[in-house]
């Protein structure tokens, strides 16, 4: 059996990553992974939570949402709901914490960086869509902190992307799952990466089945895979910003 | 003294509608207004609200959102306040009643028609072009309606826009405000109106100042110029569709 | 044609304003418009909201609500229900606004007057008579504010009164509109007046239904005649008061 | 000593009890206990709460609120803090459990009598007085459904009146607490009592402090007393309906 | 008739009070009075509430809360329904208020102590239970204070304990009502008292029934007899640390 | 390095799951595990949520919460706060999921399995801990429904019980992380797997850090050989009813 899409079981959808996207954030892009789209802003407010004040260290949080027919079916508002859902909260627990494994919060000194991650149309993968995106807007915030004040060390330390990764009934371990895919794999796993190749947060769940170690060793092949193809369309994306992650200025 | 963008005081800013913005819904825009940005979408719902049950009349419903980062500082998430706030209701209360002045709610039948306006990017007037999309999109839906299960009256009966006019210091009375213009204005009136040309909501506020019988119609000769202009453009966006607005088939 | 109350097309209810009313506040109001009647309170609060903090100014903000009882069916309270409905939010804001206009925040000082509108019983006009009581209640607030600390300026710097106009199927344009008018009023609209004749706020609505240009002037003429009415009621009610407004001290 | 506004320790403040106080409700009064004011209505709803559903027999529920200058300081409003507090809970909670003590509730049938006690000045006694006045109006609204399908046996069986008692330094025991006393006083006790001189609630409170046996029963003498004027003053206030408490007709 | 668990009239359930129950709290027991059990904790933060500020005070404040299957049938959980029930906030209002009556809030300094009763399993006399139980531990929480800081005065001053009393038909007054007596009981009162056996807290209600003052006294004469053993068994709990109870050091 | 608690890094903590812990709950244990307690219960409800009724199939949810001083420091009430936090969505959503994957929904017919999982004590691995309890009390409710109509299949087709690894700077992988451990970890990891040795749910995540392909297969080889320990635990807690996981009555 053959994917509906007809794509290889180790391809990519088509990913697009556009820069600058909005004229008022100080990074923002537009992401496309196949009919996905997230507009990913980074924001640089000028204080971090109260847990960290006076510490010298900066801080990275994150909001998700959709738009209420980025879905097939109209999805209530949250704020009309007057509460966050569940799902929304782990997604964005999530994008945080995986930035935040990519920078020197001592280096990026008593800032927040406020991610916003707006799901515009959804066809599976928005978190991981998200993530990708936001380093991109996330790079281009602090790059503009970086022409005002230069830093001693630029505070993002290394690429980082995300993707999900499947078990299919019939076609087996397959990469990049749209949410036809999604919503019948057996197995559903989200990989997060460094440019380095180094794990930041893996999610593997079995959906009402399991999965042996075997199949993760196969799932995980394909997320490197797919992570390193991500990252290098981030580099382009980024254009000269490029040089800076990871650099030490002295 | 002339306009900031120099523009003459009778003139919109460029304004397009762009159709069929997203794929799940059965109606949806991207409506720009000089920087202004707003995705409109349009849901077919196949009930009513309580009041309405039984009656055989249908309902249109507006809701309205800004991403954080549509403003020049990020603003707070009304899902993450836990409610939507008064200048939000207002908004979604007005576009909701606009709409339902142009349609015929007993042809429409026992069903309900969403209306998302969603502001990617705002530069003032987003209520405003929120009107303006959502007409567009709101028409599709319904016409698409129309295609499963012909009306015998189509339940548009006529265009409907809205464009914002004000009394701004030094210069007078000028149409379409932008952002830097609205927060200074000493006179803001929003003008909503039918291709017939007449009235379906006006409000006109002083802030922190009053306006005589004079400028009230002076303000409303440009308002009423800027409305022909936009319905205009909702021709054209609505190209082959077009020629339902107001028709009776038999 | 007549009215179903047999007023004159041009006539308002009666009216009565009765002075301090309750014990416990600086400015308070029993408002009577025909069979709505609202009590206006008045609090001086020695702050202002943050976002006017250390500028030298003063604040008035409002708030509405309705007995449970004020209408034919009960209506649920906000508190119950734990938040308060659009309708609530857009008569507070609308209030508040209006209530400005008048009010020179400068000479006003870093104060903030809060004014509480509650509708005891309900009969249409809640709105318009909340804002022309609460013109009373405020000044005494501040006149009182003025007899321990004497102003340069009088803040209050001309009276403010509302009420509602509106077209009746086959009677045409009325003056203030009691429940049962407008509940099926084709064209309901606020006019908010100063002494000195200039609009402060205007706001009309079709609903389900439009009007034309010449239709709105007859309604401006019809609301113009009102307040002026209304007015001197006001000036009555406040007695010795009354001539404060205005008054530059030096 | 001698208490500051200069009542004898057994003496009640000055009560009135205004029938029919406003124009929808089935019942309504106005209270008055010295400063003290509070609306009661009464409304009859034609079903029952779910736990009561198919039983045949009827409900008594209430709702109780200050309006924000009910004090002398302005209290912030229950639906803008989108909750609830504890003593409002505690108060609606007290009203509607002692109301039920003296009606037949299956005599009644399978209606629900929503009473809403709203303070409009607040000297004191609140809720001893929504008691009191509510019992009124609950009365007339029970009265009025009879008048439209005679009852076989009245649903209200006895009188139900309440006040306060308490405990004050350098004076003692004393009857019906104002609000200077009750604020100060190192016992407060509310006593709901029957026509027939049952007790239906108790509720005693050390505040800060503690009482003896014998000092209880010397508030338990006064509120006897007290109970009883009150009882009479219900009996002018409701007229030729008084004849119907505790009438069985058949 | 004998009472269905065969306990005399005048017959407490068997009571235990577990000390130091957990490891991370200043003071914690678990309480169990026949088959309640309560884990009751209490915390001292380094502040007090607003009102409090600056004037040498502490203050006592307690929460109260059910596991969901504490109940036969399970209790949605308050965190999920997003509110607190008006039950719980009264009883959380009475152990905060009964625990001041015997502590002195200036020998405290300015502390806060919190309280938390979880109930674990539920059969009645929950909220008596949690009294009883919470000053065992309010009070090791107090002294442990003590021993980093000696108090000149011990802050609690005296013993104190609840237990509930009712009117059972065809038993007539009874002690420590069970849920299965609870539920069906014609009066249901609580008495608070102190070790000096004067009462803090009296609540008694006739649910949809009224008690006579004889009753009253009978129903009180059975309170104290069983308080009188509450307080015996705290002082077992207490063990060493009941010296200080009522102490002044100096 | 060793561990501050001296164990191996291949050892749990001693675990302790005490059966029928209360008396309401249908399924009840209190598991231990080094000085994390928790109390999970199961629940039946005979009907389904929404979106599975009509289908002949059944439901597993969970709630989780932990008492305020289960804590170092006292955390605030989610129903004080009025919110549950992400945290908490998180977990619940986790224990239902993992829960679901060992249970046959459709043997199990229209029925609503409620977990709930109160952390009486925290001490690090509380999710875990929660998962391996629940896994028994959920097993002892769904018996019980077999004794009263016995399946054709038991619902519960494996084994499934959690656990945490992680790695520590200076001592690498380790199992069954302490508090101390966890909130020093590098690297955190939870297992949860079945009887059979296969994944149900892998949630990997560096803090502020990342791992490699070699140090996750470390973590793994460490949790596949807790989790065997835990079961043999779970099997002898749950006595003769052991023999029922998995069978086919047929």
């Amino acid at each position: 059996m053959t994917r509906h899409d007809l794509r290889a079981v180790t391809e990519l959808r088509p990913v697009q990553i556009e820069n600058n996207y909005l004229m008022h954030p100080e990074g923002s892009v537009l992401i496309t992974v196949g009919n996905t789209k997230v507009i990913c802003t980074a924001t640089i407010e000028d204080k971090v939570p109260g847990f960290l004040r006076g510490q010298g260290k900066g801080w990275i949080t994150a909001e998700y949402s959709m738009l209420p027919r980025a879905t097939e079916q109209r999805t209530r508002r949250e704020s009309s709901a007057g509460k966050v859902t569940g799902r929304t909260m782990e997604i964005q627990r999530l994008i945080g914490r995986a930035l935040r494994a990519v920078v020197d919060l001592e280096a990026l000194g008593e800032k927040t960086v406020w991610i916003d991650c707006d799901v515009i149309q959804a066809d599976g993968g928005t978190r991981t869509a998200s993530i990708t995106g936001a380093f991109v807007a996330m790079t281009q915030a602090i790059a503009k902190m970086g022409t005002e004040k230069p830093f001693a060390k630029f505070p993002v330390t290394d690429y980082l992307a995300a993707t999900s990764v499947g078990k299919l009934a019939n076609i087996g371990a397959v990469l990049d799952l749209n949410y036809n895919e999604d919503s019948t794999a057996e197995v559903d796993m989200n990989v997060i990466m460094t440019g380095a190749g180094q794990f930041v947060e893996l999610q593997g769940t079995g959906e009402e089945a399991t999965f042996s170690r075997t199949e993760l060793n196969e799932l995980l092949d394909l997320g490197e895979a797919g992570i390193a193809q991500l990252i290098n369309i981030q580099k382009d994306a980024l254009g000269e910003l490029a040089v800076l992650i990871g650099k030490v200025e002295a």
